[in-house]
């Protein structure tokens, strides 16, 4: 089996919401996509957690089983068996509602259940699943449905940025896939020249997901509103490795003018000279091994601090996640998450979903920066114009870029 | 000698830009507050350090006049004589352009200088600065003067801050000064009634200090810029002791619904209960010493986690910085710091000050909140519309409050 | 295939120096006995690391190997070829001499090489010894294959006592095997009465390792020494699951003055309020599961702290080594690790092993106490009455039991 | 008011019981001397703690009042005024009998009660002893208030040390007293010859204190006991900055190989490169502020660790506190104290004192080195044969040295 395509062709289709017919279906090839993921890697791999932030592959497959266990047979399944209370305790990721669970930094700990066990979880489930499907579902449980499988898509991007971290920390520096053709796409250089600027002129906008029922979108996209921007350009492309190592060579990693406090802070604590991945010797790792750094392919695996620093640098800064979603339409996008400017917030009015998954992202909402656009490792149609990531200022671990943004010229 | 009054008359007044004339006196006023300030501590508590955030008062005595021999003295005394390379170890507190520096935490190991070798410091300082004003000062160097006014009225505030949770944090609790009559403003109840709101209707609003060469504003303040604001409504008073207890009363601080999840970690992890300074017994500490705490007055020493987890359990919502700066010359203000929903960031088009300031502001638009207002510690003739002071979301020994904001009804 | 008998039969045989005839036949057998210990595992159980001091199985079988590389092969090998620099990186211990090293609490972070690849290492590596032993070796030689494989075999205890830790520490708390009858002797009733104790009279006794050139010991038992002993008594039993269990309910665990100070820390600190897999319902984790703990049988995976703790609660005190030493030969010992009040610490005259292996025992000779005995996991032919075992106070994951001493009635 | 001197003039002597009519004079002059040793402190040094371990010298003169009564007018005096329940909070050091108490690493938090209300609760503390002197005392009050004035002497080494540290870790460098001639002794260089060495003949010997009722000893000095000597070599002098500082100048903080191992982890974490109070122009941190270090004079500060590695690497070894005791009559000894090879350990038929004092030694016997001898620092009359003072192998702020011991030549 090959993985399917990591971008989508037209980034202008919102994934439309899925008709009942189709769920069976869009279940299976959703679900199996994330044991797909998982199979160049080694059983070893599986369990093991190389820092706190990254999850193990085995913890992804079993906890996004659970979670369809909690936000959607719970409700829809006629008699629901009771969950293993030890997998509650395993498998929950933060839900408070849900109980006790084990701390995220010990993860790596728990070399049990196996991966045979855990890939029968998962079955077991998919099969219960497929027959509350088979009855017929309600709207209600057509949404539930979709929540679990989009929540499923933004695990594998996290089991592919989790696994790079894995492998890519590793002494030994082993490739996730050598031979895959397709993740040449990952570090692919960029078509637009870097000196394209796009001029926005200043007016009143409209920000966030206006669809009603037809397509998918999460509470945090919610609701649609208006927002005045100032005239501003941004660049049609991305920071590339060449631009940022022109950063390097001026001493950006020893300048703190450059940076935010907190952020020189990091620098100096953990002595960091260079972006995570990168070698000494102009090579960085890919999910195909170490490999030369292409010079005009976006430099990615930056952290907002980084980010910031380099814009400082260069006199750009990074544009506002309004700023990003008003241009967005007239640049070429999704190859990267692009740090915005924007601390990750409510919008006005926001109103988060309903039961288990009312912790979603509204518990979120403080001392995280939102990222905009997709990755490489997004699936295919789970990215969308209005989707707000979010991660704290520190996390580098993710394909995410630079976009700059300044004043209009 | 009494403390000046805490709290000016009439809000609206904005503090003029001094003349030059007004300029020695202005700047005696200022500095011998500090000092004033100092008068009811014993000796023992000048050089104590509570908490990594909270400074000795010897360290803000010594710091303030660090920061006019750096941004005033270095730029516009004719001859200046070299700094002692201890104190510029000893008492820079952030500026990365001026060198190393003791660690922040480490304040309170620092048992000499004496006072009375800080004093002298003060003395020695405040003299050269008076005989640079003597000979006439550019607007240029008029401006770095007040700066420097402004800087040490900032350490005011966090003086009187900083000994409270020196002092109320002392097993034996001594009052700052029992007798003094002006500090009973400390926790005066309201005049406004808890169920009045104010509803402001949609629209273009602008945001930020208008003022071009008259008035001093912060960096952060500028430049003035257009927002489009949803109509919302606002509270007229802020959240009293009375609501606040309510929400303790109905389990607050056991129910993680409510709170951010980062919030939640630190309340597990600290064991909190209830507000700093806040005893079991329905009292408090206030800098007259423990005292029975006011059902009418607004609530105060909360955190931004405990005013959004407030919020969330009332059904309520923090007003954003735009929503406060268009409401409050409607509203009564200035004896709290006012959390809002706003993450500390830019506006746009801002430019740092120059030079050493230029670490002033900036470099904290990370992982911190927006207060608006002013409270009862901030100089008389310091608070303004625009202000704009930050805090990380956990910080609560300063007098910051809640008011909470909604829907238009 | 099943394991090899934990306990050798009559303690009294010291392992004798292997013949050089007999050494390919001894080196097979210990090195397989490592591999055999794994068998019982899932695969995903071998890199696994629950705490800084439990080492993944999978690093057991790949340091024990490089060691072979370092002591034996670099020094006998005709044309040694050059050792993978990462492998010295990842499976070096603490050889200071042997350069960088992965931090022991990171050593669960490698999921590569798989335990295929470290398998395969083994093999080679084991081919590579064979065809030297079967060159013939010098006298030299055979010296240095033997603490190869009393290294192996300390590490052989170390996989037992890890992997109990591993798996009795997962929520789902796995057997390791529950069929193998031979771990019922994990947790074996005593046959010797609580109430027997020998008497020892005062007197000049000898201490230490007196054999020259026949059989093996370890730097740090030499050179045997004498030393004064007063009367004294020692039980002849161990401490029981039942007394320890009165200990318990007569408070043990929340009274200070029973602990050291700086153990009562560690059981505040940690919320300790019984042994290490102790449940509170009257079972305990053994090697085949959780099962009833037998009331008889000698309590087990005990702290030196808890020791101390004990023996101050019933009156007694725990013997030196010495007293050990010259008590033993009147004892049943060898089922339990026996923790003593002796501090480990050179004998007089003391001289560390050359080469590599001068970092084996002397550079660990301070803040740790000595055990005597042997355990359960002790392979058989490894326990010696010489033997001084050694850990930190707290560590209590390794089979250790107490045996009281107390003056002479 | 002048010191009392540091050193006696025949160390000899053993402290004698003081005899009741005398117990009134003694009782003030041991305590007058605590506060005469902080007379050279700026007020702003009494309540400051530059470090874990080190405490405020206001904390000292509080503490030992605290003991004062907790041990002698709890038991002896007619009807007890309840102590204040905040002082037993404030300045138990470490009694578990005497309820909770403020962590040891705050106690430089507190800037209250003042040093003038600690003095006025040393007078009020010291006049009630005195009325129950006058009333006359039994031999056993006699006893407890001989134990206050012996743990009213450490405090006052520890006074000096702790004042040494603070002063000497300022980035002012302030001296204790620039002009007091009797500090001079602190660095008196030695008058034996580095070279001389006494033979100590193999045989039994009696080690521990052997008084009856006559003089002063600790529960850790007893009972006294036999040992079995080996013959040794022991230095008649300690070693010298001069023979430290070619350990330094052959690369001895670079050798992993002459360190125990948990001392080279703090080496490499600590960047340790010399020893404390040591700078790198040749000069060092005296009470009479910083001056050349004098080749000859014994090497003072010195970690058990150092100690240690200097050994490792001079070919020497430390003797065992049994040697030291047995040689000490025949040497010069007490202006350093002197690091044993022996862990801290309970004599053989050791017994805890009774009531409060029970906390007193027993709880620290683990995880610490015994040193023997005295130090400038000592009050004159404290020190005595049968001494066992102890810390922990990284302490080095106090005055301990280094005196080497070696096989019999």
């Amino acid at each position: 089996l090959r993985l399917p395509a990591f971008v989508s062709k037209t980034r202008s289709e919102v994934s439309p919401m899925i008709e009942p017919a189709r769920s069976a279906h869009r279940f299976r090839a959703v679900r199996s996509r994330s044991v797909a993921l998982c199979r160049p890697l080694a059983l070893e791999d599986y369990s093991c957690q190389p820092m706190p932030d990254a999850s193990p592959p085995k913890w992804h497959l079993a906890h996004t089983t659970w979670f369809v266990e909690k936000t959607f047979l719970a409700l829809f399944e006629a008699s629901t068996p009771a969950t293993d209370p030890t997998y509650d305790y395993l498998f929950n990721s933060y839900y408070e509602s849900q109980g006790a669970r084990v701390a995220r930094h010990l993860r790596g700990t728990l070399s049990r259940p196996t991966v045979a066990e855990v890939l029968a979880y998962r079955q077991h489930v998919d099969e219960r699943v497929q027959q509350v499907i088979e009855r017929g579902l309600s709207s209600e449980a057509l949404a539930a449905l979709e929540l679990t499988l989009q929540h499923e898509q933004q695990h594998q991007e996290l089991l592919l940025t989790d696994t790079k971290y894995l492998l890519g920390t590793q002494p030994l520096r082993p490739a996730y896939d050598a031979d895959d053709a397709e993740l040449a796409a990952e570090h692919r250089p960029l078509e637009a020249s870097v000196g394209d600027w796009l001029d926005v002129a200043e007016g009143l906008r409209e920000l966030g997901f206006r669809g009603d029922g037809d397509g998918f979108a999460f509470d945090n996209e919610r609701p649609a509103h208006r927002v005045w921007l100032r005239d501003f350009s941004i660049r049609k492309s991305l920071v590339t490795n060449q631009e940022y190592q022109a950063f390097l060579d001026d001493g950006g990693y020893q300048r703190p003018d450059l940076w935010h406090a907190e952020a020189w802070a990091v620098i100096e604590q953990e002595k960091r000279t260079k972006p995570l991945y990168w070698t000494d010797e102009g090579t960085h790792y890919t999910l195909r091994g170490v490999s030369p750094r292409p010079p005009h392919a976006p430099v990615t695996h930056i952290s907002y601090h980084e980010a910031h620093a380099f814009c400082s640098w260069a006199g750009f800064r990074l544009p506002t996640e309004a700023e990003w979603e008003v241009a967005a339409p007239s640049l070429a996008w999704g190859q990267r998450w692009e740090w915005t400017a924007s601390a990750y917030a409510p919008y006005p009015g926001f109103r988060p979903f309903a039961g288990v998954a009312a912790e979603y992202n509204g518990k979120f909402m403080v001392s995280q920066q939102v990222l905009r656009g997709a990755s490489f490792a997004t699936p295919a149609g789970h990215e969308r114009l209005t989707y707000r990531n979010f991660f704290p200022p520190t996390a580098c671990w993710q394909y995410s870029g630079i976009r700059p943004a300044r004043a209009f010229a």
